[in-house]
């Protein structure tokens, strides 16, 4: 077991999307904010890491699943632990808990450190592990299955300004918000997301354009993000009719 | 003088942009929750006058004056206050401190009262303002004037899932990053906004196509957002070059 940390966090306002529940791609920023505090606190700061091993840590792979999204003005409690680390890999998981103790959300998300100049992956240095506690398994966790269907819709778009973040790419989050939008208002508006796989390959830098494509099949949509460099990212969302819930 | 309302703020990783700089949106949007706050702790909260009135609280105006934009990690206090009112506008500041006390950005919102269901202007409800001991002033508050310039870039866009909010219409501070994603990554990367005023005629909702469009003159950009409908948002930026302040 990693050393557990924990935050409130009450939904803002602009932490919101049109039906008044928490933007996911604003409970991952949050939540990521969360293992940056319980980082700082350990004297392991993002800021730290970058500053004296020239490293940063970077998202390759989310699994979440969502039994209810919290929503405006609603207080949850965030809480992070860092599961396991390999030689490459460092699965870390966030719970979000409402004020009752439920769980509301868990978020399994694995890095990597990325060398900020040369763009390559490097070995995880045991001494920016070991202050969290998470325990060491060789074994690297089986990441979901993609399949590859033909896409019923796609759009294009150009990286804008604010997709980048300070790490010099589109940032993670990015993409959430772009999976989301490759669907119709009509099928978001209809639907609860319950379970998300998304897997980054290539990073996205500014000027590119960006081909989110989608394959609708029952239940889960499929979805590919590409650029002029191929495959960026492949990600997986299994939905829940509304209408089921009542 | 309005009831003096503050609160501190730590900028996270997801406030701030490629140059480690909040975001204008993303300041604009956390001083409207500072504003929440403090309309929920006088009772009149957003959530009460909506489900007591049908009313929901839009910007038609921002004036912005930037000495420095906050950065990544520091802690700023935004301080608000409801200057003033009349018949149909309030007008609102926010001061943004740093931990020195100094000043490094004011932002001047007019707001207007807004009939959710009808989408029509209503005139201010004393009780409304009444809390916040805003000071009732029968003029109306002279806003920019935005010159007629012809155009020398145009970008088109598609309103997305995310862009909208709660009120069921593009969010203000959406507009904000756009203005900027007008510009070149040179160009934002070499200077810094100084002074911003935007004016907002029509909403934009779900579906739109959208264009933005630029006409930069010497240190100032001007700025329009238009749909189908005619033009939304009229908007000047003064910058600052980088390279002068060294």
């Amino acid at each position: 077991m990693g050393k557990l940390f924990r935050q409130d966090y009450t939904v803002t306002f602009y932490a919101t999307d049109m039906s008044q529940q928490i933007k996911l791609s604003h409970l991952i920023n949050h939540a990521l904010f969360v293992s940056g505090a319980q980082a700082y606190g350990l004297g392991i700061s993002d800021q730290a890491i970058f500053e004296e091993h020239g490293l940063v840590w970077i998202v390759t792979d989310y699994e979440i699943e969502i039994k209810r999204l919290p929503r405006f003005l609603e207080t949850i409690t965030i809480e992070t632990e860092a599961v396991s680390y390999n030689k490459l890999f460092c699965y870390r998981e966030f719970r979000v808990f409402d004020q009752a103790g439920q769980l509301l959300v868990t978020i399994l998300a694995t890095f990597v450190l990325m060398d900020y100049a040369t763009r390559r992956v490097r070995p995880v240095l045991e001494e920016l592990v070991a202050p969290f506690e998470a325990v060491y398994s060789k074994s690297s966790r089986r990441g979901a299955k993609y399949p590859d269907l033909p896409a019923t819709s796609e759009q294009v778009r150009q990286v804008t300004y604010f997709d980048m973040d300070m790490n010099g790419h589109v940032n993670n989050s990015r993409y959430i918000d772009w999976l989301f939008d490759s669907l119709t208002l009509d099928f978001l508006q209809a639907h609860l997301p319950k379970k998300i796989a998304v897997k980054y390959a290539k990073e996205i830098h500014y000027g590119a354009e960006v081909t989110t494509a989608v394959a609708l099949d029952g239940r889960i949509s499929h979805h590919t993000i590409r650029t002029a460099e191929g495959i960026c990212t492949q990600a997986m969302i299994e939905w829940e009719s509304k209408t089921e819930l009542y």
